[in-house]
């Protein structure tokens, strides 16, 4: 059997131009990196801008479990179905985090005959994007040690700096470090941390961001540390945004790739879902929206994380209104919820997989409360018995959800034909009423508490009395009417990654809160989750070469 | 007078598809990075690499002081002028560095008619190598930390770590920290350090590989570590190589922009010349001297640092022959050099003029060790008098060296057409003979030596007793037939930057020293250099803009 990259690599990829020309693009406003990678340009969007908005598609999962979802896979299989069902078809995807690719995750491009290309490039630099952002972190951090170390004019507590440095790597020794040692020409010492990029501010403001106005203003906002008598001092203040925002003049450009099959791929921007907000960009989605019938796009983790998220930053912010969701599972995971383990799950379980479904369920009733219809999917393995499919499916009919099998992964779009036809069914028959899970007039505390009870099933929430006061000030300073965002664990629907399917009488907690005021939300960090990941004992680092002509092999 | 950015951004580009027409590039060989950069494809080394070669010209310079002396500038020049004189001439530049384009230097482009374009993306990402240097070398630091972390199955001794890890940016808070604090998963608690990625081992190896077998097997060499029992550890130990080179791929692949008046300039590595080896890459050179008739590439600051590592390191390492050299200087900072203040360096001022000629004059006399024939060119300034212009001609003539004016600054490619004809009479009617400095056979402190005191014009050397333990330690590993890289200031000959002219009777002071076995030299640093610059007072990033159509102002 084929790997993942040596199907990526027997692709006969089209040059980009003849990708953009499905979607009536010029080839003057594409920049081209490479053959098969383009940016698009500010110009496109203004020609674009009044176009009729095509129908948009959440694909959201399960809870993620080491079986595996194959949610992008299902994500990229669906849009080259519906383009074989001659829908113009754009997918909208995240662009993968570099720091990963050498530790346990492997890439994130799709799998099997359902992936977009060419897979290595994404899988490393692509069109630069992440390191632009990585730049212009920590250029704000530069400048803000400068600051300090030149005489503090702005009378900041070095024991209350929180812009963090980052890179976009696999990094635990950088969690937790102490810098400006040595002499006085060295600078000022104080505690540090570095997070990785994803999980950066900036990442999040460049999803989010309309436009390079937009963009400005929001870097103007950023909120790097408080004064000894406890004001913000803001990015503005250190005069960093005009540098930020020229290191991210490109960076703010959607990428257009393809899929196995040549469908148009736009791939932008790539926060995290677990310590970030999880959604592609929204100029990425909005251009796609101007350029095609129907969008499918994705948000990352399960759907308690990347729907969540989608659903009350992005589209709230954006004022995106989805027309249905896809949720993906497997058997195989579902019975990894219900207590298999790993090695076992080619096995035949039917008690399991009812012990199991009830993640399934958990997901339905969540996204039942966005008012959208959804479709259940289920990515066929070959272990999975009719008897096993029967049962999802008739658990999903009985909850009112239609039902489709995908076998994107071994045959591509025609395998997620099925799949298509119940998408372009829904979007031809059921209505979307969006509504987000709770109105932004809630107080912060009611808006955590409202995603930790109806989305991950919480009886109570408890709070670290510096989060306490941290959520107090942020009020105080008129920043409550904003979005929580979630950083939780995405293995678990609690904040303990090890408790599987539907957990029930727990309590979430929240470790640590800031204020994020250009993304324009508030980060709530619960039970141990991580801003900064590390390296597993045999990093997959290990196996990734590239020969003497630039082939690489053993990236996943 | 319109400033640099303003010039380059009224100029008028050729798509780089018809600039690598001039050089019979086919359009297949181009990777495209947007319309005005490339990347030049491995076939394309492989279609010309039976050509004859070109003639080498290198462009240096006296020490660099605030009056500025325009080295890059003079190398723009005289390529176009080259070119209006009917030479297929190519220039062979440095790609410049993000961090000082934030802090003081501004970007690295040329200056007023003589620039490289497009000036903002060739200062800000370009095409993205030193960002995919900058994740090599901290990728090698995750898996390095990640190993100790894991077990320490090496028996990696965490007070003997030399490698560091780096950032392209101006941060002197980085320069000295600890890493790995927090609890037990959150790593192992040792003493580390950023350096600026130019001075990255990782940024000299790409400039010395001849191809990826030999990035592969450079990267394989790189000792990042001691045991406990003093022997080298590699990042071929620690598994990191494959990986590493993946993220090399493009990186090792020249790129060709164009100046103002669609000269074809091939831009690619830069490592400072203070701090590591000062050269644009190896590959660059080679590809340049297949593709044209005549070629011009500079080296860092001033002679002492760039041209004497481009002789002893770039061409012994790559065996090349250069053909001549262009000792850029201006009246200004000769009167500079002569005790004059900046701010006076617009009065005629014969007799500081001649104090500071001395410093031309050693650069000279420097020069003659290598046996290549020199020109010696003025970058003329309206404040210039005839007289001090005769003086300085008369001068070098004298030395044996040919003198030309030059006015590429105000007039481009016409205004280096005097010095083009001197290099163009040099190259039809002088032999070089290029000897390198020392013998690879010196020990490592002789070579220190011949370099402190026949280049530097010191007295002696002196050692920090580590300095000289690690230089007894790296003749015992068997590495003592390597260059030596020296790490100086770059406003003196001596080590002391304070000390301009020709500084007599003083010493050199090796304060540190290590292996860099990958890229084949010995890194000596003396006096205060830092291998991490600092942001000034008043950073450039607080002038730099970008609008809302993406145009830049305030890059310098």
């Amino acid at each position: 059997m084929l790997t993942d990259i040596e199907i990526a690599q027997k692709a006969s990829l089209k040059h980009i131009r003849e990708v953009a020309e499905k979607l009536e693009i010029e080839e003057d406003d594409l920049d081209y990196y490479g053959k098969y990678k383009a940016k698009l340009s500010d110009e496109l969007w203004n020609k674009i801008k009044d176009n009729k908005n095509g129908r948009l598609i959440l694909v959201t999962a399960i809870n993620p479990t080491p079986a595996g979802e194959g949610k992008t896979t299902t994500t990229v299989g669906l849009g080259e179905a519906l383009a074989l069902r001659n829908k113009k078809a754009v997918i909208a995807l995240r662009e993968p985090s570099l720091g990963p690719c050498f530790g346990v995750k492997g890439g994130a491009s799709g799998g099997g005959y359902a992936q977009v290309v060419p897979m290595e490039d994404l899988n490393l630099h692509f069109t630069g994007d992440f390191h632009a952002i990585t730049s212009a972190n920590n250029l704000l951090a530069a400048i803000l040690d400068n600051h300090i170390h030149q005489g503090n004019q702005l009378n900041i507590d070095t024991n209350q700096i929180v812009w963090k440095r980052c890179l976009d790597m696999n990094d635990r020794a950088l969690r937790n470090i102490v810098v400006g040692l040595g002499r006085k020409v060295d600078g000022v010492v104080r505690e540090d941390h570095f997070i990785i990029t994803v999980a950066s501010e900036i990442m999040a403001i460049l999803c989010l961001a309309d436009d390079m106005e937009d963009l400005k203003a929001r870097l103007s906002r950023i909120i790097v540390a408080y004064t000894y008598d406890g004001k913000p001092v803001t990015a503005k203040e250190l005069n960093a945004v005009g540098s930020m925002a020229a290191l991210l003049k490109d960076a703010i450009k959607p990428n257009l790739i393809q899929t196995l099959e040549n469908t148009p791929a736009i791939v932008h921007g790539g926060p995290f879902a677990n310590i970030a907000h999880g959604c592609n960009s929204v100029r990425a989605t909005q251009t796609a929206l101007k350029l095609a019938d129907i969008v499918v796009t994705e948000a990352g983790f399960g759907a308690d994380l990347g729907a969540e998220k989608f659903f009350d930053i992005k589209c709230v912010s954006a004022g995106l209104k989805p027309d249905g969701v896809v949720l993906v599972a497997t058997v195989r995971a579902l019975k990894y919820n219900g207590g298999v383990e790993k090695k076992n799950l080619g096995q035949s379980d039917l008690a399991a997989l009812k012990k199991g479904i009830v993640n399934l369920e958990k997901h339905i009733e969540n996204l039942k409360n966005y008012n959208v219809p959804v479709v259940v999917t289920l990515n066929r393995f070959s272990t999975d018995t009719e008897e096993e499919l029967q049962f999802v499916k008739e658990f999903c009919e009985e909850r009112g959800c239609d039902f489709a099998i995908s076998e994107v992964w071994e045959k591509g779009g025609e395998g997620g034909l099925a799949l298509a036809d119940k998408v372009i069914e829904m979007l031809e028959t059921k209505k979307s009423n969006f509504t987000p899970l709770y109105p932004l007039s809630f107080s912060l505390k009611e808006k955590i508490e409202t995603v930790a009870k109806r989305i991950y099933g919480a009886d109570s929430v408890t709070y670290d009395p510096q989060a306490e006061k941290m959520l107090k000030k942020i009020e105080e300073m008129g920043y409550g009417e904003v979005p929580v965002c979630m950083a939780k664990n995405q293995y678990s629907l609690s904040d303990d990654p090890t408790k599987l399917g539907r957990p029930e009488g727990f309590s979430i907690h929240i470790r640590e809160v800031y204020l994020s005021a250009g993304a324009g939300f508030v980060v709530a960090i619960t039970g141990t989750v991580v801003t900064m990941p590390g390296l597993p004992l045999v990093p997959a680092a290990e196996q990734i070469d590239v020969d003497k002509d630039g082939f690489i092999t053993g990236l996943f």
